[in-house]
C-alpha cells in the first residue's frame, strides 16, 4: 500500500497512481486528525472524494504516532492523552475516538486502537500491554458494530502485539482471532530492534492468525525484508521508503537501489529499469532523472516516486504469481541474491 | 505556452500538460546549455525525447538570460562574452553558439539572438542595439538556413528591439520583416516599465509586422495584459507567472487571483473555478488543495500548477472563439472589469 499519511501519497497524482496499479492505499488517522481534522473530512465528503483516490483506503488508528511522536503522553485503560507535536494541543484517543475519526475519514479498512511497546520492553510491561490492547480492539469491533460501520461494507483489522516474546505473541494472536476480525497485523516490529528479531517476532504470530483472512506487518519494509515476510506468511504491507527516498533520488531495481545523483548517470539513456511498465521507465533516461534531482525540480522527485511505488507493486505482483506457481520459495531467495549481489 | 526553463515545467508530468490542452512549450536555452549541456541533450535525443514531450517545442536564445543573469559581460558585434551564474565558468554566445545550441536541443521554433536594452536606455544605446540585433538575426537566419536546419521543418524566429523609440521600434520591425522569418517577437518590454509604456512599445511594433505571421511577446504576462496585447495584435505568450505563483498557493479565477492558504477556504467545498475542467477543478476542493499548501504537500503546487495553466490556456481558447466570432473588442473589455472587480 503506498503511503498517503496527510491525505496524499506525496508527490504523484491519483492519475499516476491508477496507472501503476496501486489497488489500495494507506491514510494516517493521527496526523490527518490534526490537520485538516477528521470532521472537516466528513463535511467534505470523506477521504476519498477529498483526496481523489476511488480506490480502497486503509487508515491506521493513530495510536501509533502517539506513541512515537508525542512526548507528554499518559495512557491508562481508557486510552492515551497525549499533546498534538503540530501546536501542543491536548488531546486523548481512546477505542470510540479512534473508530470515530475513522469512520469520518470513510476508512475502508479502520485498524484498531492499540498499546505498541517500545524495544526492548520488560515483560510484564509487554504483557499490560497486550491485555490493554486485546481489551481495545474488542471495545473497537463493538462500537464498530454498534455504529453500523462494519455492516455497511467497512472492515476493522486488529493488531497483535507481545514484542519478542513469543508466548505473548501466541496469546495476542489467540485472543483477537478469537474476537473475529477481517485481518490482522503483526504490530510492535519495526520499532528499534535488528532485522532478525523483527522476522523472529513475525514468525512467532503469523501461525496463530486465521489462514482465510489478510495479515499484514505495519510500516515495512525494504524489498528483501518483504519477501521474507510473504514467506512467513504476511499478505499486506505499508511502508514509506519508496516514496521518502524517491525525493532524494534512490531508485530501486533488480541489483539494488541506485543513486541518480550519481555522475555516472549524467549521459545514461537507459530507464531506471529497462522493460519495467511504468510511466517514467517507459519515458525517462536516467540522464534526465539525474538532471532533474540535481537541478532541484520537483519533477524528479515525481518521477522517481512513480517508479519506486511501481517497483514494490511489480514485485508483489510477481510474488502472487510465483505462490501461486508453487515456486515462491525458491524464487524468492534469488530474487534477494539478485538485489544484495553488488 | 508553459515555461519548461530547465527541462520540465515545474511540478507536472507531460501527462497532465497534454490533459489540459497545452499545444506547445518553452525551453529556456540558457539554463539548459548549462545544465545538463546541450550537446549531452542532443546525445540523449533531443529536448522533446529527453523530457517525453512529444508537442511543439520552443526555445529563446538565451541571450535575455545572459543580459538578465551575468553579471560579468561583455558584448561585441560578434556576441556575448560572460560568466555562467552557476559556477562562474566563461562562456560566449554569438549568433553560431545559439543557433547550435538550439539545434542541439532540437528546438521546433528557435530564436535569434538579439541584444535586449534595459529600461529606460538613451537613444544611441538603444539604436546601437537595434543595429546589433538586426545584425545577428541575419546572421542566425543565414546560420540556420546554411546548416539545414530551416529546411528539415524548423522555424526562427526573429525579436525586433527599440524600446521606447517609436521610430526605432518601426525600424527594427520592417528591417526584420524584410529578412523574412516564420515569426516575430517584441523584445524588450517587460523589463522593469511600467504597463502603459510596455503596451505603448508592443502598439509601435506590431502594426510593422506581416500579418500572417505570429506575433509574440516573450516573458508576459498577467491575464488582463494578455488581453490588452491580444487587442495590440500579438498572437503568443509565455510566462512563468501561471506555474510560479501556482507553487504558493495563488490560483487563478475570472475574478482575480485567489490565495488557498486563506483560512476563508478551510471548509470551501467548491473547485478553484466550478466547471472549469480540468483535472483540478474535476476532483479536488478548495478545502483539499488549502490543506495541501498549509501542510507543505507538493501535491498541492502540482495541482494548482495543473489548474492555472489550464486558466491561461483555456482564456487564449475563448480569445481565438471571440476573434473569430468578431465580439472579441467588447468581450475582452468586459473580461478585464471582471477579473479586476474585487
Amino acid at each position: 500500500m503506498p503511503v498517503g499519511t496527510q491525505g496524499t501519497v506525496k508527490a504523484v497524482t491519483p492519475v499516476h497512481l491508477r496507472d501503476i496499479g496501486a489497488q489500495i492505499i494507506l491514510g494516517n488517522t493521527y496526523h490527518l486528525n490534526l490537520r485538516p481534522g477528521s470532521e472537516l473530512v466528513r463535511e467534505m465528503g470523506g477521504l476519498h472524494k477529498f483526496m481523489g483516490w476511488d480506490g480502497p483506503i486503509l487508515t491506521d488508528s493513530g495510536g501509533f504516532q502517539v506513541f512515537s511522536l508525542s512526548k507528554l503522553r499518559e495512557i491508562s485503560d481508557d486510552g492515551v492523552a497525549f499533546q498534538s507535536h503540530l501546536d501542543g494541543a491536548k488531546l486523548f484517543l481512546g477505542p470510540k475516538e479512534v473508530m470515530g475519526i475513522q469512520s469520518n475519514l470513510g476508512s475502508d479498512i479502520a485498524m484498531v486502537l492499540d498499546e505498541c511497546p517500545p524495544w526492548p520492553v520488560d515483560r510484564d510491561a509487554c504483557a499490560e500491554a497486550c491485555r490493554r490492547s486485546l481489551a481495545w480492539a474488542g471495545r473497537c469491533k463493538a462500537i464498530a458494530e454498534e455504529s453500523g460501520f462494519l455492516s455497511s461494507g467497512h472492515h476493522v483489522f486488529a493488531i497483535a502485539q507481545g514484542s519478542t516474546y513469543d508466548d505473548l505473541r501466541r496469546e495476542a494472536a489467540e485472543g483477537l482471532s478469537a474476537l473475529g476480525f477481517s485481518g490482522y497485523a503483526v504490530g510492535g516490529v519495526s520499532v528499534g530492534e535488528p532485522e532478525p528479531e523483527m522476522l523472529k517476532q513475525v514468525a512467532a504470530t503469523t501461525p496463530y492468525l486465521p489462514a482465510d483472512k489478510p495479515r499484514y506487518t505495519m510500516g515495512l519494509g525494504t524489498p528483501p525484508q518483504i519477501l521474507k515476510m510473504v514467506a512467513l506468511g504476511v499478505d499486506m504491507f505499508d511502508c514509506v521508503l519508496p516514496t521518502r527516498v524517491a525525493r532524494n533520488g534512490l531508485a530501486f531495481t533488480p541489483e539494488g537501489p541506485i543513486n541518480l545523483r550519481n555522475e555516472k548517470f549524467r549521459s545514461d539513456p537507459r530507464p531506471i529499469v529497462e522493460g519495467l511498465d511504468n510511466y517514467t521507465c517507459r519515458n525517462f533516461s536516467r540522464a534526465y532523472l539525474r538532471h532533474l534531482i540535481a537541478s532541484g525540480e520537483m519533477l524528479g522527485g515525481t518521477l522517481v516516486t512513480i517508479h519506486n511505488l511501481h517497483f514494490f507493486l511489480d514485485l508483489m505482483a510477481q510474488v502472487r504469481a510465483h505462490i501461486e506457481a508453487g515456486d515462491f520459495g525458491s524464487w524468492h531467495l534469488s530474487w534477494i541474491r539478485r538485489y544484495e549481489s553488488r
